[in-house]
Formats: structure tokens, C-alpha cells, sequence
């Protein structure tokens, strides 16, 4: 079993088979890796309008016939209750049970959907010289509840989550140049510099992830977060809601160079 | 009442007072005009996930809520049950009628979807000198139904339907980079060159619009169609389904400009 060079297909199987059960960071290189949401299908419809009106925090890469256990385009031999390496189950909004494989909870009623993951955009930073400080102090990135409200579907509405790299300014007009070609996997920041003018209180104390080091050089730079879908559906309290464990994202068969526009 | 600089919502107002009827070609210049599909709620999830897989050929750009009769983003003060000059309504995918105002069939379980129309590209393009035949010979784009399937959606299935303009191998190149920019009204083409390769089998004969002058040094290039979710969604014969008819366009708030990615 080689991890390091295993495609997409094979990883799949090694979480499926329980060989593999850890963070998918590095893992599949150049592939893309997804956030998962998976919903009842009556909520299916305002979540689906709800990622469409919100591309930057909610860029929808793929979604499941309803029942269905596979996505047409980004992995069609994939099973999606078994292909994640460890799932949160949400109950009326509270967090009930975090397994590694979900057989017993899918049924016909349910609609998978993938999200872009800021993974994607971060190989193409790192290529292009920009330090991503979380990945150098080795933790997650942090992120932060903002004032900036997501545009409503339905049910759905509430505040856009970021996630925040500090750069140098220099440095954060090359990614927003970068970022322009990934709009389906975040695209360009929501915001740079002050904190307070999005509603962030602390720089230093993330609502989720890890505070990183902003050098006196750097400033903060914030970028739409794949968490704003998952809080905003918790947020209705669906009585069924999975998603997958922070880190331990969905593996699809499409390449990051797909992703660039 | 002056039609030519008059402001998109000045011109919404205008045709729902009866007081404009025509064609919308020319109006509005600078703003995006849109294909309108009117659904029963029941149809809404796989419309939206149709239009979600199809991006090239049914480039969504607004949604309305159940029952409500503007669009959050593209025309927030539009009433889409009189702001369209000529409507089509069909019952079990029969014609029925083609009122002025759809008052008297407009109810709260309907989904009203905008989406992208060439209108918007094409002034890019002719503002890079690249001819637009159909508008030199003045009538309407010559269309296809091609062998080419879309991508289904729970109920919805069926073939693309292309829009064609002849141009030089040259003005198809310059083309291409030009709508490359405009991914969210057709993007770039579907094909270029011969037209059986995608199923056409006589290109003077096209399924809709009239057809064009093709000249010796050129090619007919082939965009996917705002005609495509129409005839998708036709095909299942809803109760109900209304759409704009062919030139009577809606008329949107929102800056060809901002359509540019």
C-alpha cells in the first residue's frame, strides 16, 4: 500500500477498507479534495440556491442525485458512506456521533453535496512562493465569524466564516492575482487589513482552527471558508445533517488544474 | 418616454405599463438581459441542479424564492409577472398562450429562473471588430440541436442546443479568449468547424432562427444556448411552465461589465 502515490480511486478504497484513516492534507497531490454536506432532500433545494448565491464561501463543485451515493462528474465510483476517513453527524443541530463510515445512517432521502476546499488554491500559492504560515506552524488555518452576511436561500442565512494567511502586501496582491483563476474553489479574498472592518474582534483568538504569527510586515488576509455552509445548514437544526471530520475532506478524481480558470 | 437612454428599471417600468412591446435587442446597452424560465416548485431542485451541470449552455444568473416575483441580485424592484414584453405559457409542454402580463397565472408555488443570454458577448465581441452575421443580415441567431447530451438532472435530460455564428479562424481564436471572460453567459464555444461532428447534418437548415451566410474563408463556431434548458425542460411536460418569448428579453439590473470574470 502506497499512500504517497496512490490516485484518488485507490485512496478511496484504503478509506473505505479502513486502511487509511487519518487528515488527507498531502495526500492525492494535484488532486482536488472536497468539504462534504449531507442533507435531507427537503432542505436540498434552499442549500443548493444557497451555494449558488454564495460562491466565495460556498463554492458547489458537485452534488448527488438525491439517494444517490456517487457524483456524476468528480467521482462516480466513489461511496460517499463509506469514502470519507471520519464524518460528523449532527442531530436537530447538536453533534451526536463522529463514524468512520455512515451505511447505517444513508437512505434514499438524502443529497450529497461537494464543496471547494481551500486546499486547492493553497498548491498554487505555495508554487508561487507565498508562505502559507499555518502550514509552516503546522496546524489549522484560523477562522473567523465575520459581520458580512451571506446572501439567504429559504431557510438558510447567516454570517460568512473567512479563513485568514497574514502576507506582506506585495504578497497578498500575487495571491489575489492567483486567485482570480480558482473561483470555484473560493477565489479572491473577501477582505484584507483591518480585522474590525468585517467584525473581528481578536485577530489572535479564532472562532475554529489555530491563531497563527502576523509578522509587523504582514497583514492579514481573509478568504471565503467552506465552514459558512456547514454553520449556516446547522443553524436550521435539519434533523439529520453529516458532514466530514475538519481535515479528513473527500478525495475527487478531478485535478487542480481543472480548477484553474 | 425616451426608450434609448432609458434606465433598466425605467425600461422594466415602460413595458409593464404597456407602453413598450417589442423586441429588446439594442435596449438597455451596457446592461445584461436575460432568458426567463418560470417552473412549478416541484420542478425547481433539478431545474437548479440542471442549470448547476450545464454551466455553458444554461449559465444561470438569478433564482427567485417560491412564490416570489423579483430576483435578489439581478433586479430586486422587477415584478417578473409584467416586466417581460411577450411571454409564452406552456400547459403540459403545449403552447397555450403568449399574454403581455402573466398576473392571472403567476401563484406562490412558482420558481422564476434568469438565465444568461448571448446578448451580452456579443457586444463584446463587436467591439473587437469580430462581425456578427445574424446581426448584419438582421434576424435572429441560427440554432441547433446537436448530438451532444447535457449533463441530466434527476427529471431533466436531452440534448444541447447551440447558437452559431460563422467567423475566420482568426476572429474564432480572438473569440474564444474574449468569451473565456464570460463564463457566465455561455463562455467560450462549444465547437468550431464541422458541423456533423456534433450531429448537425445541414447547416442552412437550422432547428430555430434563420440561417446565415456562411463566406469560403470561414468556419461556424458554435456556443451552447439559452434554448437548451427551455426544450430540457419542455421534454417532461410540466403542468405549467412559462418562459420569455424569442427577443423579449428581461431586462436586468446588473452591468454587462460585471459579467466580465
Amino acid at each position: 500500500m502506497n499512500i504517497q502515490n496512490a490516485s484518488p480511486e485507490q485512496l478511496r478504497h484504503y478509506i473505505r477498507h479502513g486502511m487509511l484513516d487519518g487528515h488527507t492534507s498531502g495526500l492525492a497531490k494535484g488532486y482536488v479534495q472536497a468539504n462534504v454536506v449531507i442533507l435531507p432532500s427537503a432542505y436540498a433545494y434552499d442549500f443548493l440556491k444557497f451555494c449558488f448565491r454564495n460562491p466565495k464561501s460556498c463554492p458547489l463543485l458537485d452534488v448527488s442525485e438525491v439517494g444517490s451515493t456517487s457524483f456524476p462528474y468528480f467521482a462516480n465510483s466513489a461511496d460517499i458512506r463509506t469514502d470519507v476517513a471520519e464524518y460528523r453527524v449532527y442531530k436537530d443541530g447538536e453533534l451526536v456521533e463522529t463514524p468512520t463510515d455512515i451505511t447505517h445512517l444513508y437512505n434514499d432521502d438524502l443529497v450529497s453535496f461537494l464543496i471547494g476546499c481551500s486546499f486547492t488554491f493553497e498548491h498554487a500559492l505555495l508554487e508561487a512562493q507565498i508562505p502559507i504560515r499555518h502550514i509552516e506552524e503546522q496546524h489549522n488555518v484560523p477562522m473567523y465569524i465575520t459581520n458580512i452576511p451571506t446572501e439567504a436561500s429559504g431557510i438558510f442565512s447567516g454570517p460568512t466564516t473567512v479563513s485568514m494567511r497574514p502576507m506582506t502586501v506585495a504578497q497578498a496582491l500575487k495571491a489575489t492575482e492567483i486567485t482570480t483563476r480558482f473561483k470555484d474553489v473560493h477565489g479572491t479574498p473577501l477582505h484584507f487589513g483591518d480585522p474590525e472592518t468585517i467584525g473581528i474582534k481578536n485577530i489572535n483568538k479564532p472562532d475554529f482552527g489555530e491563531a497563527v504569527t502576523i509578522n509587523t510586515n504582514e497583514i492579514p488576509v481573509f478568504w471565503g471558508c467552506g465552514v459558512t455552509p456547514q454553520s449556516v445548514a446547522l443553524n436550521v437544526k435539519p434533523p439529520l445533517m453529516i458532514t466530514h471530520s475538519p481535515g479528513h475532506m473527500f478525495i475527487t478524481d478531478i485535478r487542480d488544474s481543472e480548477m484553474s480558470q
